[in-house]
């Protein structure tokens, strides 16, 4: 009996919530043919551990860091993660902070509490951007990193990230990118995000969103190979003497799925990707805009509007897979999936509900 | 371009050092229909969410355990994380410590150098099962935390988890069972391991592994559910509310196939399954004692062996994938992909190396 076999996965016709997608052929014809190895375990999958050095140096000419070191990570919150983790072990401080802007995702809430580290959170500007002012009157000589993103969870935004560099430079801390979603789109962009920008210490970049690779491929990108000591643990009974993952075991459908990926479309197909996407989320922001919604604009493929809770719920209740700003806010993210058929289906929907609301209520109702 | 097509995934055919095998064919066949599925993200992928909760109901069949709570995590070092993360946070003590056999898995010093607790390794006994008086000495009012194994990486052995459940209720700790490797045969032994035997509060048990899942589908079970209460972080932009897995974008491929994996095989194909491997194991312990090598007596299908470094790399440079205790010895797990075949070829290569070595050496070499 098999049971599973009756399920039907989530297809993606209505998905307008993720920050992942459908793998590319070429990811999930990868995937499936490295299911069945462990990169966790080199002496044993050697072709998947070369197949995970060629990704470090694809995300590497992606991130503008020569010589790069890091590695292929379960995703986005491993990476964050591990990130802050290096800075805690590397600060001199006994009680070390982070600083981090509240546009930061809440994977960094979750390093904080397994590393007992503060947290300090500062406010954004009115564009949705690290307050300058608010992070350099935060820092003080326990900080042991600041936090940038390039490319928010909720708005699509990018920090200042040379600035950042600057004030984590003046007191001595580490600088990490959160580039988990932004980083395959950013490239094609006047944005200063990376390695080449700034002095970007650590990265995370998650071919496993924008990257069309199959999930689990995070990324995690160090500016240089010494810092990895930090995470290293001694791995008896592996033919391999140090591991410097979170995990153990790796999946290497992930890893192998995250190179071909990156072959087949860097930096070509990405470009035409992100022209897509870009184009997509301009038209849904427009027309949003028409229909009298308030739009933040979308300098990246990533859409959020006030959307009232009762036509959000009726979408959601349609089958769209929309979520919400921490304030609210429709937010919809323009994913390779999302062709712009879907997004004229879904103003569609929106469209008859709103024609519904309006309706009178009669007396008798 | 796809250079990943030309590279050919390991085979198993001489893989004897992994804890990782073929997924099973069904198994194989969920994770590739559920491979862009993200369960760390149930209001966007209803249907992994809750193929999910049918994985944590299995595993509390599997478990000794009436209504499981857990989840399907990275693999078994997140879940070792995990537990003790969980203890921490329930310890009274700002120093507290975790008590553990030299036998546990490398994970737990990953876990605390991350978490930054004190690891307390305490000896194995002649039969490489934990020393209980030591254990006894070790404890005092600051251990959050015993370990005991189910299933020890190097020879298989089980700790007495009803003993050292004793121990840990003497000072008000928690008792962890990692049976990442030993879960899936366990339950056809007479050993005493899982929540029905003891005053188990967590445990680590891998569908991944001796539960032909497909990588990644490690799992974590707690006795309540409310002992998960200590990991969660809020979640904004998800239409769902907290989450307590390390990770945050999760593989939906891992869960499918272990669901798929246990409905197809839980309880008689895993039965059958032991018996195949034991009976491979004691085959080839014995043709490794008649060659006059020291064995360690396997009593789950796992072989230690002591046979020469210059034997052992001769072995590796034939092909084989083979690993070593902390101590040296040759260390051949039988998973569900060694045949006896593939022993038997094993065998022979090591034969006919054994003859080369002991023919003299001839003055003009």
């Amino acid at each position: 009996m098999d049971a599973v076999r009756e399920v039907e996965p989530q297809d993606f016709d209505r998905v307008l919530s993720s920050m992942c997608t459908e793998p590319h052929p070429v990811a999930r014809d990868a995937a499936e043919r490295f299911l069945a190895t462990n990169p966790g375990d080199p002496g044993t999958y050697p072709q998947v551990a070369e197949l995970e050095r060629e990704a470090i140096s694809l995300l590497g000419e992606v991130a503008g860091l020569e010589d790069p070191a890091g590695y292929v990570a379960s995703g986005g919150t491993e990476a964050n993660i591990q990130a802050v983790r290096i800075a805690r072990e590397r600060a001199d401080s006994r009680t070390p902070n982070v600083v981090m802007p509240e546009s930061g995702h809440f994977s960094f809430q979750k390093a904080a509490d397994l590393l007992e580290v503060e947290l300090r959170i500062v406010p954004t500007d009115d564009d949705h951007r690290a307050d300058l002012a608010a992070v350099r009157s935060c820092v003080d000589s326990d900080t042991a990193l600041v936090v940038g993103v390039a490319g928010t969870t909720e708005y699509g935004r990018v920090d200042p990230i040379p600035e950042l560099g600057r004030v984590a430079r003046s007191v001595d801390a580490m600088l990490h990118v959160d580039a988990a979603w932004g980083g395959f789109v950013l490239p094609f962009t006047d944005d200063e995000w990376h390695f080449g920008h700034a002095p970007v210490d650590t990265m995370t970049i998650d071919p496993h969103k924008m990257g069309q690779a199959a999930v689990p491929a995070g990324g995690l990108l160090v500016r240089s190979a010494d810092l990895l000591d930090h995470l290293a643990v001694d791995t008896p009974y592996l033919e391999s003497t140090s591991q410097a993952t979170l995990t153990g075991t790796r999946s290497g459908a992930g890893v192998a799925s995250a190179v071909a990926a990156m072959e087949a479309l860097w930096p070509d197909g990405y470009r035409r990707q992100y022209v897509r996407s870009q184009n997509n989320a301009e038209w849904l922001a427009e027309a949003l805009e028409k229909r009298g919604y308030e739009v933040v604009d979308p300098t990246l493929p990533l859409v959020a509007a006030s959307v009232p809770r009762s036509t959000f719920d009726a979408l959601r209740a349609r089958g769209w897979r929309i979520s919400r700003t921490a304030t609210g806010e429709l937010r919809v993210v323009c994913m390779p999936h999302v062709t712009r058929e879907m997004l004229a289906s879904f103003i569609g929907d929106l469209d008859r509900l709103e024609v519904r609301a309006s309706v009178p209520i009669t007396s008798d109702d």
